[in-house]
């Protein structure tokens, strides 16, 4: 038998299938096809960073009752034998001729009748990580079986998180806020933004970080004109609002929450700024339990923004969060997502300063009957100063 | 006018749109739509880490003969307005209702008659990056307009690199190699082969990077057992080979080499698979010219080994490299693609050393008229101990 080298428990991911193959029996799915490295992680354990590489699809094929199959290039299969998966077929991508649609073809025939369903995430905040090409050959060979949305039934697990998982993202949490605590080692007056970025991401890996998936950020007076840009190599100065926002990641979980510094003396706009959202997050954390929508989280935090004299920032005001960056619920006017103890989320206000200048605030929360219990430690009351 | 921050002059950008634009008029396709980070950094210079959330989708769409439309989040508004795309539409992402899915059908239908084809990339090493069902009814919407595969168009421009694109490339490179120079300040025998993980992507990120989007390795007595695995919390011991592996990212473009330790003295066998590696990577830089197909290339590399008393690894053995860690071509037995004069490629011959126990040797090449010319400083010839 091989060594597992897994993140969990086996029984953690058998618990997964169970709640999975649940909501495929309601859902009349005799199989899911999985083929992103989140859903595939989330139900094999199977953690690897090759997943930047575009070269090659692989499959997990969820069943209705038994255990899953990996169909996966064999240049996987030493490490997908470390996880709690029996079954795996393999064949030698990339292979321009077949690159593994017979073979998937082939397990999918096994496990589902001429007139069953199987089951792809196709909806929001989803996509098919395999050529197109090759998913309308593999639904021509399996014809006349049907394919059909299977996001539902993946969103209403994934979204609700074990204990373990929320220990992970709880840990990832403790690591960025380690690093934050360490900025005026790398960041200040005269510093270049692009090197606050790198000084960052080291930071956040001397703290226990595997790997820096993300990190925006941004700086000018008083606030910033965007969170998404690439940093850029102009100085810090004084006045400047220095925002940094990671998903660092350890053992496959994210943090996502962000932190503003004022570049010497704050402005009273900017301080007045960080204030209001820091006391517009303090207010929809005291009001937030199950039982909401994600548009009514979405509401409170719209309001709690205004009720501070600001003007709230466009856009989604915070999201789910586990083993990708940003995942189901969004919490948008639009998203009736209702909420359930157990769900992670982002609290992420934002407000527009003056034209053409922004602050966003972020927080990370589990959801618990009782109300949100923080997994990000606390912002803050006051806008950092870095003398 | 927005300044703008772009990683390269307008008519880079400009000469790949019209190459594009050539190969579509052969190919008979009226537009093609773009889902993913590299097609559309490519394309129009938008650089953000921001794909890493998997909540939105992005669209660039490029039409026969006049300039590419952005249809994109509002929240990428900002950054899109610096680069040198000037048609811009937005819609407020995510909604669960109408995801961008109108917004981009009625700019296809402006740009292409009813009996016209769009081209999006569905071949090998593709991906479509939006969700399935709203792909799905956005066919419904342009019917009967044809969805057609555009994977040809797309990569036979993507990989003939230009002289600014080579220049990117060997930066990353260099990047990487003074990293790995100072892997002695990282490892040895007792370190954790996690905190070497760690450690070499503080020291990417010190010498230039500006962020690690890859990183794998392995260690074990002799070599290791696959190259794609996360690090272990184990101690790197004496008689382990150490590899580590990089994709680090500079303005966008990617390095892909990786190099070779060994803790303490060497054994023979870790010599003898090395040097005979490098001698195999030197014979076949002495035999590569354009003209070639990546399977001719395959080949060669794989009768190097062998003459190097060698048992080749599986698998490829290199792969196209610049805005993606792998693109096309493939090094494998299957792939046809003909080699020209521009591309960048990676030379990654592995061997079994003993069973379960591998070596893989990676160098980065731009193809000239004349032959290899070397992106990443070549490997030194013996193993290098860390003593």
């Amino acid at each position: 038998m091989t060594e597992r080298s897994l993140v969990f428990p086996v029984a953690e991911f058998r618990a997964r299938v169970r709640r999975l193959q649940a909501g495929m029996a309601a859902a009349g799915l005799e199989a899911v096809l999985l083929t992103t490295a989140a859903d595939i992680f989330y139900i094999s354990g199977f953690l690897t960073r090759f997943w930047e590489s575009p070269a090659r699809p692989w499959f997990v094929v969820l069943p209705a009752t038994c255990d899953p199959v990996a169909v996966i290039p064999t240049i996987g299969a030493a490490l997908m034998r470390q996880s709690w998966i029996e079954h795996i077929q393999t064949w030698d991508a990339p292979d321009p001729v077949d690159d593994g649609v017979s073979l998937l073809a082939g397990v999918l025939a096994d496990l589902v009748p001429e007139q069953g369903r199987i089951g792809v995430p196709m909806g929001l905040e989803t996509h098919l990580r395999m050529p197109l090409a090759d998913y309308h050959r593999l639904c021509g060979q399996l014809a006349p079986r049907a394919f059909v949305d299977a996001t539902d039934c993946l969103q209403r697990v994934r979204e609700i998180k074990s204990e373990a998982e929320i220990a992970k993202i709880r840990n990832s949490c403790a690591i960025a806020a380690r690093a934050f605590d360490r900025i005026p080692e790398i960041a200040g007056a005269g510093r270049p933004l692009d090197a606050v970025f790198r000084g960052f991401q080291a930071l956040l890996l001397e703290e226990g970080a595997d790997w820096v998936s993300y990190l925006a950020g941004g700086a000018g007076q008083d606030g910033y004109r965007d969170v998404i840009s690439p940093a850029r190599t102009v100085p810090l100065v004084a006045g400047d609002i220095l925002m940094l926002d990671t998903g660092a990641v350890h053992d496959g979980y994210f943090c996502d929450f962000d932190r503003n510094y004022a570049i010497g003396r704050a402005s009273d706009l900017a301080r007045r700024g960080h204030a209001g959202l820091w006391a517009a997050t303090q207010d929809t954390l005291a009001a937030i339990r199950p039982g909401l929508r994600a548009c009514d989280l979405h509401r409170l935090l719209h309001r709690s923004i205004v009720a501070q004299g600001l003007t709230p920032g466009g856009g989604r005001l915070g999201h789910g969060l586990g083993v990708t960056l940003t995942e189901w619920p969004s919490l948008t006017a639009r998203d009736q997502t209702p909420l359930r103890s157990g769900m992670v989320l982002t609290l992420e206000p934002g407000a527009v300063l003056r034209p053409g200048v922004t602050m966003v605030h972020e927080e990370n929360i589990v959801l618990r009957e009782t109300g949100a219990e923080l997994l990000s430690p606390r912002a803050p009351t006051d806008l950092p100063e870095l003398l």
